[in-house]
């Protein structure tokens, strides 16, 4: 497993609106999600609008790449991209920036 | 379960010598990790210094309240509390910014 954790930053005057939304995620993009390989996956939001991702998948090439052909992706992604900053016209999950894993422990 | 994501910020200039010694954490400090319920604990790093810390744990208080009560762990923050910006005289473990979860999918 391949465990990822990558940032965003959302637009701190939609931030409540962002929580909002996350209590309801739609079932067919839940769905879509765990049928492509991303679980034990998490967002966490600090004060400001910085909001980060963790998850554990085989291959996060294979996560993105199976979500960008998913037709839920696409409805989702262009809902959420208006919540975040500097995206430069990307859709969030082509965006988000990966950080390096220097530790772990089981 | 609870899921902990945590930020701390590492000074720029220290950043490689950091992730050295992450390589080579001591093996009693795994070990008081273990015995005080921190699991799948893994630390993420930003070339600007922005470290993500995301552990799971039955209990973050009875997490931190253990390994505060361990000698091994007063030795290890002594040693990484130079490595960090804005401790204010704090511990790392003690300075350290717990976020909000807003989603999860198992």
């Amino acid at each position: 497993m391949q465990r990822v954790c990558f940032l965003l930053k959302v637009r701190p005057e939609r931030l409540t609106e962002y929580v909002d939304r996350h209590r309801e995620v739609w079932p067919d993009m839940l769905a879509a999600l765990s049928q492509t390989g991303w679980t034990n996956y998490s967002l966490f939001l600090r004060d400001d609008g910085l909001l980060v991702g963790y998850f554990e998948t085989p291959s996060l090439e294979a996560a993105l790449a199976g979500m960008a052909d998913t037709e839920v992706n696409a409805r989702w992604q262009a809902q959420m991209a208006p919540f975040f900053e500097s995206l430069d016209g990307r859709r969030p999950d082509e965006a988000f920036l990966t950080l390096q894993e220097v530790f772990h422990l089981d």
